[in-house]
């Protein structure tokens, strides 16, 4: 049987997406129906779901889940009467903060996503505009501003990667396809070697490459296995030839991809 | 005097820095110096982590705040001696959690930003990729397929808007870029009027625009406060003409509008 969960915020509720999701993954026997609720921010929105947690506690007959990031005492106060499991963050966390740091909460709504420092928002759109702007090597001569170069075979993950690590951390990552003619003259490509220390390399399993480029170009030489594995092997010679750090992204998601890196290259966040 | 703060998870840290930001959000007046460390997956890597929770409570004179989503309990365990002032969030609802759910948390690592559904995983990338195949009205002929078509002037937030819904949502979304053509025959423009029930309007202060297209092209007719002005006015006027909704980005991140596009269009996230 399902068991519903609502994450909700007088905000975006991204936060408390976040924090319910990771701790429902503990979870993974259970099936849960989530339902997100953003912007609950008067009075009137928080009875209205009252009702509608009450409504899925007597369908259910169970209790649902409620992960509830509300800043404001009295809108959390009416949510708390609903007839719900209450993981409630701010309830639990935000007084102790006080005491600590011996400071009040300002009790504002919506700060985690909003555009707190407008110059570090900025750089987060810039980052991404440089990211698109930068794409599939069709523009090199920016790559002195980069802070990031990712490297790797067509279809390898690059793109969405680049445009991740923009909109989380602000990075200008560039990103420049290795081709079959790159690796004809066994060395780093020419666009690339004054670039050295910003250079990493990106690489996947050549059945999960082959399958990926099937999906774009069906039944052609580029999407073929034998093909996959020949660039594979040639591009992850390079990497280790040139001492290029580099990480196998079969199984990791953008995320992991993209804090992976941060960590391996040292890169500070722009944010 | 800054306030040094550890975001620590064994996973990628997303979630330890969404929480611990939206807590700290709340004390504006204090400087907090951020550090995130991820991966925290041995024991080794717990102690090394511990000497510098320590070294910084003895650098600043005071206890670090440590936001911690570590699942493993051993690992936890050690974390939980350094001199910091915890805010352990696996160590406050998972057990909870686990009594109200009847069930066995499963312990395991870095579940919630890792492919647990490829399927899932992979509609995200396979949205990245539609966004960034229609952006700006390029290709108009896979409107079909579209979740959803955000149209606004030039450089006022669809590009980005569209990516992070495709990231975070899973929703593949086109843009198309209103031009003063566009505006001339006091229509919705031809390529639009098929798919009416998909678009969302985005509209922005001609002053921001203005500054924004600078960026640019610096002293363009096309970057005038002018021009910015009239274009508002009549994209505005067209959509309240054409009761399209829509949403003023000045102030909001892409988070923001993002949600907010959900909440209005009553989208589902397909993820």
């Amino acid at each position: 049987m399902k068991r519903t969960v609502f994450f909700i915020s007088d905000g975006t509720g991204l936060t408390a997406e976040a924090l319910g999701n990771s701790l429902l993954a503990q979870f993974e026997q259970i099936e849960f129906e989530r339902v997100t609720v953003p912007y609950v921010d008067d009075m009137d929105k928080a009875s209205e779901l009252v009702e509608r947690i009450n409504l899925a506690a007597s369908t259910d007959t169970q209790k649902p889940l409620v992960f509830d990031t509300i800043v404001n005492n009295d809108i959390r106060g009416v949510i708390s009467k609903a007839n719900g499991f209450m993981v409630d963050i701010f309830g639990t966390f935000l007084h102790p903060l006080e005491t600590e740091l011996s400071a009040s909460s300002s009790y504002t709504v919506g700060r985690s996503h909003a555009i707190s420092n407008e110059s570090n928002y900025e750089r987060r759109i810039h980052a991404v505009n440089f990211a698109l702007d930068n794409d599939d090597g069709a523009r090199i001569r920016h790559y002195n501003e980069a802070d990031l170069i990712l490297v790797g075979a067509s279809r390898s993950g690059k793109t969405p990667t680049c445009i991740y690590l923009a909109l989380q951390y602000g990075i200008k990552a560039a990103n420049y396809p290795i081709t079959e003619e790159d690796l004809l003259d066994q060395q780093l490509p020419e666009a690339l070697r004054p670039h050295r220390g910003k250079i990493f390399g990106l690489t996947i399993d050549p059945e999960r490459l082959a399958t990926i480029r099937n999906e774009r170009r069906p039944n052609s030489r580029y999407s073929s296995v034998k093909q996959c594995m020949h660039e594979v092997e040639e591009i992850e010679l390079m990497y280790r030839r040139e001492r290029i750090p580099y990480m196998n992204t079969t199984t990791s998601s953008v995320e992991e991809i993209s804090t992976r890196i941060m960590v391996t290259t040292g890169l500070k966040r722009n944010r």
